[in-house]
């Protein structure tokens, strides 16, 4: 049964500072968690002790990932300002540190509109109906539970991966849904930024690429429906690639833009 | 007289754990420091903490400008890997806390070739040579006493805004040279990818524009000589504003990448 997001991602006080946490099964690939969706459940901490209510920036280091189940946040407000708080959150599980992130939130308004926008980043037509969706298995046989809660559907000319014939472009587009239901918000969209596929699939298949790290930035509240994402690679060096996400809502407007910087073996 | 780099980012072991430095009045902006070359500092604290070298990301909150003069920075190890070692930094002054930082380092191969190459994200020919040198003088009359520090050369066709007509791209390109000398390394490439005006300024001249967020990626070891350097906004929303900063080597090759997130007032 696909879950609500804010269900997934709930945290309960234990005192001021600290917040118990799930992991929950089901937001993993091949066992593991993803990495945004860690980085949301850390978002609803640092928002619990953030007199404002929408992260607007989230950066995290990921340490070890935790095995699906308990974990503990800790919270520290670095600065409370007027028109922003910031906050240190970490997640640990038992003992073990598993991620560390430094989090902004401040107050988005709904009716806020761009005074500037220099257009999508990327080519591509952004209103693309062609596109069809992801399978819950990656070529290699990884079983990717996530696929059951999230509904993925790349552009027809950036799937080729997935049959073995990946375009070379190392970019990926498509749409997202949350299948549980719920709309977008600033927490989701911490986990949208990952919830695609390695842009590198589009590259070479390579079975697992792990987050070292990453930043995102919430922008606008979005619309409700799905959203478009565009992810796309710029480097492979050293056995490290960067991947830089764009999301817009389904008006159009520009919602999130992340950076990561992952590990991956090539060939 | 322009500073060696490597002076002005030093830092002295107080113990195990914390450092002490000196913010040199030379790397400001209308007085305040420049975010580059704190993120700099922080760096240098991380590596004398790190059995790897090289700093491979480093991801800051702005939450207070320090003053010209000395700061402590304390640091933590996170986790100490066999290829990476993952860090915690903060900077204050006195009693306040200015900066706050998740640092990654490993050992970067100076033999290393890129393994796919996606090639500039943004237009614009990298090996343009009408590039025209910046003044020292904002068009408000903000004096840079930074630009005493670099050489920097834009683009002729980016360098609109200096006489009031900006390109409404949002985009500048150019060159970065220290005048102190000293070719750039990890830690300078951190400062290099906050070096630039802000991107902004070809839309529309703003006098201050501060970093909230910058997160920046060393991807190589760059070559001697002058960085490459391309930095594009996308959306200004909310009296905030992105800027992606792509920095080349003189042969060319990507060297890093960073995204920041900063406060921007407009009309």
């Amino acid at each position: 049964m696909p879950a609500d997001f804010a269900a997934v991602t709930a945290v309960t006080r234990r005192d001021d500072t600290t917040f118990d946490a799930v992991v929950d099964p089901g937001w993993t690939i091949g066992g593991r968690p993803n990495g945004g969706y860690l980085l949301a459940i850390l978002g609803r901490g640092a928002a619990a002790v953030s007199a404002h209510e929408h992260v607007i920036t989230a950066s995290a280091q990921y340490l070890r990932p935790p095995e699906p189940g308990p974990v503990s946040l800790t919270t520290e407000v670095l600065r409370a300002g007027r028109s922003a708080t910031q906050v240190r959150a970490g997640m640990r599980q038992g003992a073990e540190r598993c991620v560390e992130a430094l989090i902004i939130l401040s107050t988005l308004d709904p009716e806020s509109d761009p005074q500037w926008d220099g257009g999508a980043p990327v080519a591509g037509d952004l209103a693309d109906t062609r596109a069809v969706p992801l399978q819950p298995v990656l070529p290699g046989g990884t079983e990717v539970a996530i696929m059951e809660q999230i509904d993925v559907r790349l552009d027809a000319d950036t799937i080729g991966f997935s049959a073995g014939r990946p375009s070379g472009r190392g970019e990926l587009r498509g749409w997202l849904e949350l299948r549980g239901g719920g709309s977008f918000d600033p927490i989701s969209l911490l986990f949208a930024v990952d919830a695609f596929p390695p842009s590198s699939f589009d590259i070479e298949f390579a079975g697992w690429v792990p987050t070292l790290e990453l930043t995102a930035y919430v922008r606008a509240l979005p619309a409700a429906g799905p959203v478009r994402i565009v992810t796309r690679t710029q480097l492979i060096e050293g056995q490290r690639l960067d991947e830089v996400c764009t999301v817009w809502d389904c008006r159009g407007r520009l919602v999130a833009q992340a950076t990561q910087l992952a590990a991956i073996r090539l060939g």
